[in-house]
């Protein structure tokens, strides 16, 4: 079925990858020659999607888990059509190109997730099945199936060596997401060299063991045998199937079937090689119109596939209006009009742990967003994240919306950012705050992609007591904060918390993340007035100085402020007239004006004192060179949490006896 | 062959169990009651250990990955006779104690890991066995075999659940760690409830894929069973072992066999249940004099090997004098007296990538330092941490001192952790900055353990180019700053870069992480005198003002060093007179004394601008309210180096229009 316009396609892409590779003097030429075959084969034949809607919902997915060879996917969406066009490929790897050096979502039409950090993209397919799944059960009805594609991967040896690939397929085993089908690039070699010095793995007894299907195909570029490995895979109804391609990396470059292909350039001699060896003949970015004839078959397909949907769902929307607004609502990442409607209130006197108000959130947001779920690393009877009127996500139950991810923080991230690059979900995500390290990588990929997912974090201080160091985070606010385009809430009693989740579900653009008490917080005087505002502004004056200026400025943040709230009254017994300013969210307070910003530290005031149960480094451009942070710069230690918090100096006297020892102000000399 | 006696030893672990967890009113009853039949089997019966001695090199080594049994490891500690008394049982998870909630390296005598973070104890075991096998090849001698040992793993369904236990398992397989044996406790039940919520692997299939011996244990507390299990564990030539061990998790417990067991305490009543189902009729914290003396058996035994041992060693040493002298230089943490022989030497003029710098520093340090070697996660070619002399480490070349870690950042950093824990060597690990996100809970574990390792990250920044986001670190900097008990370098130049490795190598109880350019820096004036003493003390004036005192301070790390060099001459034609600081590492500048830090950053000059490629968050506290910071607080982009640094700010211009746009400090009001 695949004639010698298939090959020439196939060695177009070829042609393509190693032109954008020589063009920019720099790239991973390795993947793109080896894996063309299966690409060709994959986007030309098998993919339903639309190169000129490339955000269909209902397309295939397809994740270049390996991302170095990006210059196979920007070839690919040149060849069938996409907005990449000859130059954009000549631009590969330029400022502000849309043909950067690693996939980017986001950047270029027709990527489906950044990928590069390996492994990732494994884990961000999980999610994808997953939201596939979920909302079929949920949306799908008898002759609309409205929702109803794959989701293919492309992994090489460095994705499976990762842990997350472990994590990932164990799960998509579990859950039986047979539509998550992945393609295995083996070409034995990794970057330093053969895998054989680093692995001996036999993949299949692997994968079986996880409960996937395992195909084989033995010569990669063999484009029928791909061909029938991927509809056998398409016919699974209950496993996932990996497809191992046995492939020669770097196929017809003079160092082929080595690591030096890997991510070396061919140079021009290297090129010329190359293409001979294909018989490709063609100038440099040229490609025979009858390769672009042969794609534009696969694109004509992809447009009546589409076309086709529209029909469909217009059909649905008028036996299932109201489902099919939710759909609709849902995909445009909207929320439903009323998501906001009876969520929990607090009254002066109340007090409760951050982790139980999110959960009555969750719960109240679970009723009024009906596309709202998410899940825990085994933790949810610590978390507090369980939907208790909802089932669990299983294979028995996809219209469950409690995930349970076991223990797999990395994959439970990236398959959230898998669910919301989907589309169609509101989706949250839970673990300790201390082992935010291990999904780490992945919530920088929410940043970077700008998803909208919520990271739930409790257990937020050595608070949590006896079970000791490992398990209470001190540096984790400081990193977070650190790392662009997320957003981190530390809430000081039930007030915040609400107002920092509305702010979490509203986001359009960046992951948030709560990091939540284990203990109480009683509700603060006026936080019941000012916390929508103050939360939203990052930090504000939750309790004024008596004069028309404070003498000092005490900044706290979550379990802290009550804390320096006791330290403003003892030191108004001294006359000592200070300001205490709640600062939830550094980032928020970062993004205000400066006249808002000085409106709450005024510069001018430079007697600060900052308190926060964790590292202070990021404290001292809020308290200045005259100010001081109280903080903790070592480890927590196992013991009785009050103790502990006690040791740590989180005192009322030590706040008040630490402002009271700030120097005064030294003039300019 | 196993008695009466025997079931009441395992008896005493559960009720000494119990009694800890009620009298703290806290932990996790659930492990030690199910897997106290396996515990006992090893301590009592199979493991090769002095409990009067637990720094006894050639022991053999037992980790409970599963952390949160930590009632389980101090029971055995305790009846076995090592320094845990009953008075210090009662003490379970009280400060400084010496029984915290997760077992702490360091904190108790015997206690050979911190564990609690999952996977992990299986990550370090891994780096065990793998200094096990180092070591025996280059110290073991026809009938001496001075290192022969097992590393025991007791693992839960959790640990088997992270990605690190395949990447660690995986790893294992390869290397063919035959002394490597994994005890499973398998309960089927995990914090939130049955782990057939979350998982269906196949373990047998899924670590024979792996290349491992599986054993299958069907009765939990059969003593026999599990003893024959270990034996023949113990016989594999080739392959680590898993165990497979069926329990009842909390058995005996009114709840036994749910998760409510798994982390709640019994009660009273529960507590009074459990022990008449073991037919233990003793009061709380009671153990029968039996008890204690069948475990005496164990300890004489264990004493007995140690002193056969001794012997042995004299012997050697004899033999090999030379040898003996490295090996005991090696297990006792130090250096040889030449270590620092022959160091890379750099003249002006010179200018070298961090990373090449490091590289000659790891060819002559290997020289130097026999028992000195480490990895890279695939990334040798690119960290440059590969030493062209040695062999790789394999099964075949067990001598090899090059380990190919293969894509497992995260297993990487756990095994160089055990290896440090292990004893007898000097140990790295490298991979890009960016990466370090997928090792950083092990990271933090070595922190918390004091280990002396090192981790090589190079692509220190954005200067990496295109490569993009994903491969560019940003928040890295700060976000190890802000973690307790690291060192992290920053090296300006080659000279600051051979100062640091020093430093590093030199470590007795803090892992050295050094942040490493892939671009050329330049030797800068100065560094060859100042920057010995200069990076030991963090921070130092690297190019002082004309005058006394300067108007103004430059602070830079890295590669900014020499821009903010350029633009002191700027300034100086300007008649702006202002000193540069190198801050090669901020946490080393942190533990100066006042004067020192006043003699670098005078307290009275407060038009200070800091640049560094990195999140600006941690330069507030060195730049206060009055000066800037010229950072990249948000993610990078594909694009060419130069061109990349330029629009960041990174310019000799910005910096002095940065500087000069600083407001005269204000005056107090």
């Amino acid at each position: 079925m695949f004639d010698r316009i298939d090959e020439m396609s196939v060695n177009a892409i070829r042609a393509l990858s190693i032109d954008m590779i020589e063009n920019a003097k720099s790239g991973h030429p390795g993947l793109p020659l080896d894996a063309a075959p299966m690409g060709y084969v994959l986007w030309a034949k098998q993919m339903k999607f639309n190169p000129k809607d490339t955000h269909w919902i209902n397309r295939d997915r397809f994740i270049l888990s390996a991302g170095h060879g990006s210059a196979l996917l920007y070839s690919l969406l040149h060849l069938v059509g996409s907005k990449v066009s000859i130059e954009d490929l000549k631009r590969f790897k330029t400022y502000s190109s849309n043909t950067p050096g690693h996939p980017e979502y986001g950047v270029t039409e027709g990527v489906d997730a950044s990928t590069g950090p390996l492994g990732q993209g494994f884990g961000m397919a999980l999610g994808m099945a997953m939201a596939e799944k979920h909302m079929a059960a949920r949306y799908n009805k008898p002759d609309f199936p409205i929702i109803d594609h794959y989701t293919f991967v492309l992994s090489g040896d460095g994705d499976l060596m990762e842990g997350i690939s472990h994590e990932a397929a164990s799960l998509a085993g579990h859950q039986k997401l047979n539509k998550l089908i992945v393609l295995y690039d083996s070409n034995d070699v990794s970057l330093d060299g053969p895998t054989s010095n680093a692995v001996s793995d036999d993949t299949r007894k692997r994968f079986e063991a996880y409960g996937w299907n395992y195909e084989f195909v033995k010569d990669g570029n063999g484009l029928e045998e791909i061909h029938h490995a991927i509809t056998r895979a398409k016919g699974q109804s209950e496993k996932p199937t990996i497809i191992e391609i046995k492939t020669i990396i770097g196929y017809g470059a003079p160092n082929e079937g080595t690591n030096l292909v890997h991510g070396n350039i061919l140079g021009k001699e290297g090129a010329l090689s190359a293409k001979k060896k294909y018989g490709w003949e063609h100038p440099e970015f040229t490609i025979p119109q009858e390769v672009y004839n042969r794609f534009k078959e696969t694109a004509e397909k992809g447009m009546k596939a589409e076309e086709d949907w529209i029909q469909l769902f217009k059909a649905y929307k008028e036996k299932y209006p109201e489902l099919a607004d939710e759909f609709e609502t849902a995909i445009h990442g909207e929320l439903p009009k009323d998501w906001d409607r009876d969520l929990p209130v607090y009254q002066a006197g109340d007090a409760e742990a951050g982790r139980m108000t999110s959960y009555k959130m969750i719960q109240q947001l679970s009723k009024n967003i009906p596309y709202f779920w998410g899940g825990s690393a085994d933790l949810f009877s610590s978390n507090r994240t369980n939907v208790k009127d909802e089932e669990i996500f299983q294979p028995e139950t996809p219209e469950g919306r409690n995930i349970w991810f076991g223990v797999r923080e990395f994959a439970e991230a990236a398959a959230v950012n898998g669910i919301a690059l989907h589309g169609g979900s509101r989706v949250y995500a839970s673990t300790f705050l201390v082992f935010s390290d291990y999904m780490r990588n992945a919530i920088r990929l929410s940043a970077l992609q700008k998803l909208p997912v919520t990271y739930v974090f409790t257990h937020d201080s050595i608070a949590l007591g006896p079970d000791g160091p490992t398990h209470q985070p001190i540096e984790h606010l400081t990193s977070f904060r650190a790392m662009p385009g997320v957003v981190l809430f530390r809430p000081c009693d039930p007030n915040e918390a609400i107002a920092s989740w509305k702010l979490a579900i509203q986001s359009k653009d960046h992951p948030a993340l709560l990091a939540l008490s284990r203990q109480d917080l009683p509700v603060l005087p006026g936080t019941g007035e000012l916390a929508g505002e103050g939360v939203a502004r990052g930090a504000y004056v939750l309790s004024k100085q008596q004069g028309d200026k404070p003498e000092g400025i005490l900044i706290a943040s979550g379990s802290e402020v009550p804390l320096v709230i006791e330290a403003q009254k003892i030191l108004a017994n001294s006359n000592i007239d200070v300001s205490v300013v709640s600062m939830p969210s550094m980032e928020l307070f970062d993004q205000q004006s400066d006249e808002y910003k000085d409106s709450v530290l005024p510069h001018d005031v430079t007697k600060r004192v900052s308190a926060e149960m964790g590292s202070t480094l990021c404290w001292g451009r809020y308290v200045g060179l005259d100010g001081a942070s109280i903080g903790i710069d070592r480890f927590g230690a196992s013991a009785n949490a009050d103790e502990l918090i006690r040791l740590n100096g989180f005192t009322v006297e030590n706040v008040v006896e630490t402002f009271k020892s700030l120097k005064m102000k030294k003039q300019l000399v």
